[in-house]
């Protein structure tokens, strides 16, 4: 680890507050549509629509909304009033406006890492959504690159690398999701280190433990300095 | 013009077809709204849609989606059938599948180019879809960099500029916009190259005629091959 010259940061749930705010949109959705289902059965629909607009969506609001109204057509075979439709954009406006929580003590964290290394983002959604963010986070200046990828896997890090001019033994990825943040870059050679939040989305879970040399876990972003 | 290092393009309606497809979207939305108002009605309502949400959506085919169901509730007043939604929904996911339609004979040039110049891919729009069509079009492998950015003001220039390690007059643009491809690129002191294309969006349209020393019109994209 002696190494490392470029420190990435997850974004959502990493750096800021991200999974309660989806959370909180999907309980108001569950709400505005239980005439129909039991708010399992909604969130089931939701999430399979979701999934399976991935591919054309990608990640982000903007695609969640319009997998929300896809699945209130689903979910009212066509029988909806419009007027939930309306609450249902609104929903996924005021999810465009939510406001930047930072996560633990990531200010003072940042500041201190940035005298040691290039410090970088390296985050999925959407572009637009995520210099919003960043911009009101007011977390900006630390970072050297900030680096919005439509996926997370091993290419994708790869590239990032190759833009970034550093090898895998010189990079460690933060982040919160096993699945995005650590499998693929300790596949590449890399290091990674697990921040789990209370939080996280379905679709990012995976089954089995992660062992590996390049790996750690940690229970708070501010243990990271004692890593590094 | 003879330090110019970095050719930048413009995506969208400079390298493939785009704008008809929204066209066609729009023309399709106005036959689903017809009960309601005649289609200019309509379109001038999606268009104020469109650009009060600009802040929000940005730029691309979902924030379009998401302001065309909008503009259809503020249309039909809260009547309309929820069907109707479905046919949106519908546009939308069909504008995300379009073939992408190569102009002029952009492969042909960039493989020209590319033995001089680092090539570059400048454009707005959503990062998944731009990156879907870069993939379709055959044509990633000419370029050095792809920056899909939020916005292209003078102040994104400035950090893509940075992020390539030029200066401006190392840099010439090339695109169909005099709003965003031009005019923000000149007053940096860089170069740029218009190539008007016959539909552009009235939202990137300006009121008066652009001169200057480092600015280039030209009728097709492979007079570019003379001029540099």
């Amino acid at each position: 680890m002696n190494k490392i010259k470029v420190v990435a940061f997850d974004a959502d749930d990493t750096l800021w507050i991200n999974e309660p705010f989806f959370r909180e949109a999907e309980q108001q959705f569950c709400i505005l549509m239980e005439d129909y289902l039991t708010h399992q059965s909604i969130s089931q629909i939701l999430f399979k629509t979701q999934v399976d607009n991935l591919p054309l969506y990608g990640y982000g609001i903007k695609g969640f909304t319009l997998s929300m109204i896809e699945s209130a057509e689903i979910i009212s075979k066509g029988t909806l009033n419009v007027k939930i439709i309306d609450k249902i954009v609104k929903i996924g406006k005021g999810l465009l406006t939510k406001p930047v929580e930072l996560i633990d003590d990531v200010e003072a964290i940042l500041q201190e890492l940035q005298t040691k290394y290039r410090l970088v983002v390296a985050t999925k959604g959407d572009l637009k959504d995520q210099h919003r963010k960043l911009h009101k986070s007011g977390l900006g200046s630390y970072f050297h690159h900030i680096e919005v990828m439509t996926d997370k896997e091993k290419i994708d890090y790869e590239k990032l690398l190759l833009r970034l001019d550093v090898q895998p033994e010189e990079f460690i990825m933060i982040g919160n999701s096993l699945r995005s943040d650590v499998l693929p870059v300790l596949e590449l050679g890399g290091y990674a280190v697990h921040v789990p939040f209370h939080t996280t989305w379905l679709h990012e879970h995976i089954e089995h433990p992660v062992i590996h040399d390049n790996f750690t876990s940690i229970k708070k972003l501010s243990e990271i300095k004692g890593l590094l």
